[in-house]
């Protein structure tokens, strides 16, 4: 299926999702689903913007071990319309100036933050003060200081942070990585990863680098970053990247687009982009000594699936991602154990971006060693 | 159909080539086909490695402005078997040291350089010296100044110099340049090409630097920097670029593998890799504002095929691209008309290629502006 996504929500959603009630891949997901839980965790969503209206709210639903307890918003006529849709109780709804006095309500276990990239970190920070687990959306935030501050103040709280990284709990993807570990083509050489999207309303915050942090590489790139590493399973040594913009009315301080280049300690070579200006560019070939794997469409919502070079299809059942990521935190919580995306592979992201875009500007390869 | 093929003739080879004699694409290819020429331009074939062996001296059997007229080898024994099988006058069958003869040999027209790129120069100038047209194998030569010396030289003895791009004679190729010019999808804004394969025998000339310049840059990246270039329809201003080694056995002075990424004067970006590790990189895409197309397999002898973002297929009829290439090149002597694949266009990549080794190497991004 070829098409044309006229915007975000659009391009990065596709068919119809799966149940998420599926078994995700593998050793990672050993648990006995079948258990009912003896308490759900509570979650209270902060920022009430397209992702959390039309992914995250309906993904808890679909959820084992969470439930939507609550919200911070800004806005109270969407505080209202929340309150009635989900049955969520007055004393459960939070604005950004008194979410401190969440402080004493045991009904609130996590916040997730869900705000532009700017915000991630004083979000986190005053939900960690209240006494509560964070699961902040990527990118994690806009600089390596701040992403360290998250870490330490959650740290210092008691309380786990984790990044929302949904495609560590997608089952194509999982497997794909389960090819790479397992060296089912032999050893990975070569990685192709990029993703983009032609970005829509010129007003959006992602357009600003105030609030984004930065263009495309930030948003989708993360993605195609994230790939590289779980396949190679190593952190690049060096990168180096070229940005480009032909609409600097739109893109006025951000890129429109970038390429890319990482080299791995084993010796893996990675090529990548991103991309606000172009459609297509979607996926993620590993090339390894015997063969080739990868997924395209690879970061969607749903409709994931990918080749191997034996002809074998990589097709496995698509899960709720968002779901998955929430039911995972739970159960890290319910259990006390860490989870699988901390605030430390947040930052990790952060810091490779950081010199992508460094050596964009210097027009030098930067290395992060 | 995914297949890992074992050495280098077999996976630039495909399934079988359908007939020479269809006509090429559009308004590049709009001789008459039908008239039957008033005489057929002789070419000696200069090096009876596998490529000529194989695929050359089978394809003059297909064109219809050329015939297989004569023959250098420094091989006494290969030069018996040739003259048997092709019915080769003994006149007409020369070495390395006699071949400044051919002079007076009104048979040959042209010589054909097959032999490692670092003795491309030397043949080149010999036989432009004896007054023979030259088409000479890619890469052109191992040197800017080698190339342009070929250049030199050719134009001095008044004798056309073409180079073996027989992609710019591949029907899907050409549409794909047309879906570029013609904006079928828009600006084309981001290139993504690659091509690579697992190299066999580690003591073949195209692992020795001396002989072959550098490594799969040279050889097969040729291919995919030779698509950004035609699709883009523009010169790179600056590229960069990264090698990986991860057997210094085999690869002793050349790269393993590459990835490079180049900026074009309109903004296009591309990203780019070759190999002589791993299978599977084969083609290309070009992203445009409103959609993508590419070639996967792009750059084989046949079998090459593609994709576009609205759902068609690209698959244009296969040709002998080098009863193509070699057609085409007697066309232009005939008719006394530059060839579309001249000594300039193998010197462009020359500098092109350079520049990559050099960032490679100095870790800096080169501008060729």
């Amino acid at each position: 299926m070829k098409t044309n996504f006229q915007n975000r929500r659009d391009f990065i959603k596709t068919t119809s999702l799966a149940a998420a009630s599926l078994p995700l891949f593998g050793a990672l997901n050993s648990l006995a689903q079948d258990s009912a839980p003896k308490r759900k965790i509570g979650f209270a969503l902060l920022g009430l913007g397209n992702l959390s209206t039309h992914q995250i709210a309906p993904a808890l639903q679909k959820t084992k071990f969470c439930k939507l307890a609550g919200i911070v918003t800004g806005h109270p006529a969407k505080a209202e319309q929340w309150k009635v849709q989900y049955n969520i109780p007055d004393k459960n709804i939070y604005n950004y100036d008194n979410m401190d006095q969440m402080a004493d309500n045991s009904d609130i276990d996590v916040v997730y933050v869900v705000t532009p990239n700017a915000l991630h970190a004083g979000h986190t920070i005053k939900a960690a003060r209240a006494g509560k687990h964070v699961l902040c959306e990527k990118p994690m935030e806009i600089s390596v200081a701040k992403c360290q501050q998250m870490i330490d103040e959650c740290k210092k709280a008691g309380k786990q942070l984790a990044i929302g990284y949904r495609l560590h709990f997608e089952p194509n993807n999982l497997e794909c990585v389960r090819l790479a570990r397992e060296k089912t083509f032999g050893d990975v050489r070569v990685i192709e990863a990029g993703f983009g999207f032609p970005i829509g309303d010129p007003t959006q915050w992602r357009l600003k680098k105030d609030l984004a942090g930065g263009g495309p590489l930030m948003d989708v790139g993360i993605y195609a970053l994230q790939a590289t590493r779980y396949l190679s399973g190593e952190e690049p040594v060096e990168v180096s990247a070229t940005t480009t913009v032909t609409d600097p009315v739109k893109f006025k301080d951000i890129e429109e687009s970038i390429v890319w280049q990482m080299k791995f300690p084993s010796g893996i070579i990675s090529y990548n982009s991103a991309s606000y200006k172009v459609p297509g560019i979607a996926g993620f070939k590993a090339f390894a000594d015997r063969g080739w794997f990868g997924l395209d469409p690879a970061y969607g919502y749903g409709g994931i699936s990918g080749q191997r070079s034996d002809g074998q299809l990589i097709q496995l059942p698509q899960v709720d991602q968002f779901a998955a990521e929430m039911d995972d935190f739970a159960q890290c919580i319910l259990e006390n154990r860490p989870t699988r995306v901390p605030g430390e592979e947040g930052l990790r992201d952060l810091k490779i971006m950081m010199a992508i875009y460094e050596s964009a500007k210097t027009g030098r390869k930067i290395s992060l060693i």
